[in-house]
């Protein structure tokens, strides 16, 4: 079981130390993270839900209370049922003014000169609306009360984010069957987040990515996913993930169309190299994230695909997809005991192939070690 | 070809009796109305590109400067070639204090006393980083500007949301060919998804929802979308739409397996009957937002599903999906030449049958007019 109390009893004396008074998180990871109520899928556009600029968590020193929009609104309810650090869900109907209920709510906790933390992605006009309730509080962030705690896994939490690698394991084993010349991008993708659903998955970590690359075609063509077609001397790389029971995966390997060339063959070692010698780095207590980047970085370099290798080597994985620390140049975070990481240095030739592994990798006293048991090798569609 | 460019200076027009200097844009609809970046599909858990929260259009009183991460801003450079309203495409490197960037590009106007206006979606952690960067300067949220312009949408628009519910009608038709007895949900679901993407979607207005509803089976089997069967007796109810070149959908019908009884026919009958009346009530200059829900309301309730039809008549659309004015209670916008509504009215029993249809309708001198030509019609599954 998630130890949401113990958390919230964490935040807690996090907030007192900070001299933080009232938190608010939208719905969303964090609110999660803290309270249990489920993150969801969200709309791709925006909802404009009645007075959604007020809804959230309001966490105070003791209680907890959650403000919904009337429509939609059982979700919260629903999902805050035998959840005892719940004082309220408060439905905020089409006739009232959701700044009153904002009032009400922000007043029922007495903040006494003490701060406002506000989630780092709760809205301006929700800043605003606060700032306007609470003239001479000051507000601050969120994120550095809860980012610390996101960053070690529990046994439990660790668990979990198995758990969604064997989901995505399965539907990359689904996604290879259905990997034959002619097929598109978007078949695959398709394939992909079928077998993520109906293994579990609550939605996509982020939008499944299956690109078909060849020096010897036009390279706009591998954007169009609907309308490129497998032919033997492309290369497939995969880029997905899921949320399993609130926990994030983020998976890639790569496959090649026929026989691929020498030096193709040569850029695959190269970047399972690079992946290899920064988890055997990653031991806990003697590196940065930036050291990590810059170690499978190295290795790219010296095998002459340094400027290929265009992105950083990682980031942190839980709840959500992409986290505190980043495996990044200015991140000096030293790894510690059960940070999560993905793992996933990558070629990609302008105009020309594209190569790319990725794991979730924990890191370990001895080095990281990943979380997914899906074998590194070039997958040959023959 | 969509007015970027006199968009601007209507919106600056307003910015200046606003007294407001300064206006802050995520990326997103926003900025796509005003400057033409196309919006895109989002990420569905956290993104956290470094430097993000500073990431955006700083539109002036002359010049519009973006900012953009380094790890895909190519994407924001290539868009915004060949607009001259772009002063600059300021990419924010990985070595540099994202917020000396901010401050880079806000001293590069001269704000003089005038006020800083934020897109209200904008995050938190951006707004707190302009306060510590503007601490005497008055903010405001951009809503009110952009807003109102949004509403009333040209020729242009409106043809391009026409050809967006056209896409949405393909769709629909491949969707019910894909409709036979032992299908699930999801089936139906990504038979439409794949169809919005190949024929021109750019993404989704939001997920895409097939719903069968029986009130002879568990209705929490309803919301297991892959392991529900369609079988003799289910009403189907659809709910999707798509952005197509930058313009949303948004769409209803519902369809029968096997043969519906005299009630559910009559259910449907009521349904079309309260889309009839309010579109027929809506007349430019003549009726507020309130009352076309009032009218509908009214036909549903002397139907006796006055309690069953539990949400809005419908909201606004174009960049977005759900956008202002609102068709609900609290809405007093006169409607006017040229708004764009949704108008979907639906039953939904608890536990039991569901029934919806919904069109995109634009208001014109003599009524609300469907943009789609899908048939309303209750379709049976034989």
């Amino acid at each position: 079981m998630l130890d949401f109390a113990g958390r919230l009893e964490t935040v807690r004396s996090r907030m007192e130390e900070a001299n933080i008074g009232l938190m608010f998180l939208r719905p969303g990871a964090n609110l999660f993270y803290l309270t249990g109520i489920p993150h969801r899928d969200d709309y791709r556009t925006d909802h404009n839900a009645y007075g959604d600029w007020a809804v959230g968590g309001y966490v105070g020193p003791e209680d907890v209370i959650l403000t919904a929009p009337r429509m939609g609104g059982q979700y919260y309810k629903k999902n805050a049922e035998g959840k005892p650090w719940f004082k309220d869900v408060r439905i905020i109907d089409e006739s009232e003014d959701p700044l009153d209920v904002m009032r009400e709510v922000v007043e029922s906790f007495a903040l006494n000169g003490m701060k406002l933390a506000l989630e780092d992605h709760a809205w301006a006009e929700s800043t605003l609306a606060f700032r306007a309730l609470l003239p001479d509080v000051e507000f601050t962030t969120a994120s550095d009360l809860i980012a610390p705690m996101r960053m070690i896994k529990s046994d439990v939490e660790v668990e979990l984010m198995r758990q969604s690698g064997r989901v995505v394991h399965g539907a990359f084993e689904k996604a290879l069957a259905k990997l034959k010349l002619g097929v598109t991008p978007w078949d695959v993708e398709n394939e992909i987040d079928y077998h993520l659903s109906t293994m579990g998955g609550s939605f996509n970590s982020f939008p499944t990515n299956v690109m078909f690359t060849n020096p010897n075609k036009d390279p706009s063509l591998s954007l169009n996913k609907t309308e490129r077609r497998l032919e033997p001397g492309d290369a497939i790389t995969f880029d997905f993930g899921c949320v399993f029971k609130g926990y994030a995966s983020d998976f890639g390997r790569t496959a090649f169309a026929g026989e691929p060339s020498e030096e193709y063959r040569r850029m695959h070692e190269l970047v399972l190299a690079a992946q290899a010698e920064a988890m055997a780095a990653m031991k806990a207590g003697e590196i940065t994230a930036a050291q990590a980047n810059a170690a499978a970085r190295q290795v790219m370099e010296e095998g002459g695909y340094g400027p290929e290798f265009s992105h950083r080597l990682g980031h942190g994985i839980g709840v959500t997809v992409h986290e505190r620390p980043f495996l990044d140049v200015m991140d000096d975070t030293v790894l510690r005991e059960n940070m999560a990481f993905t793992v996933e240095p990558s070629i990609r030739i302008d105009g020309g192939y594209h190569n790319r592994v990725e794991d979730v990798v924990l890191v370990t006293e001895t080095g990281g070690v990943s979380l997914y048991e899906t074998d590194h090798r070039l997958y040959i569609v023959s």
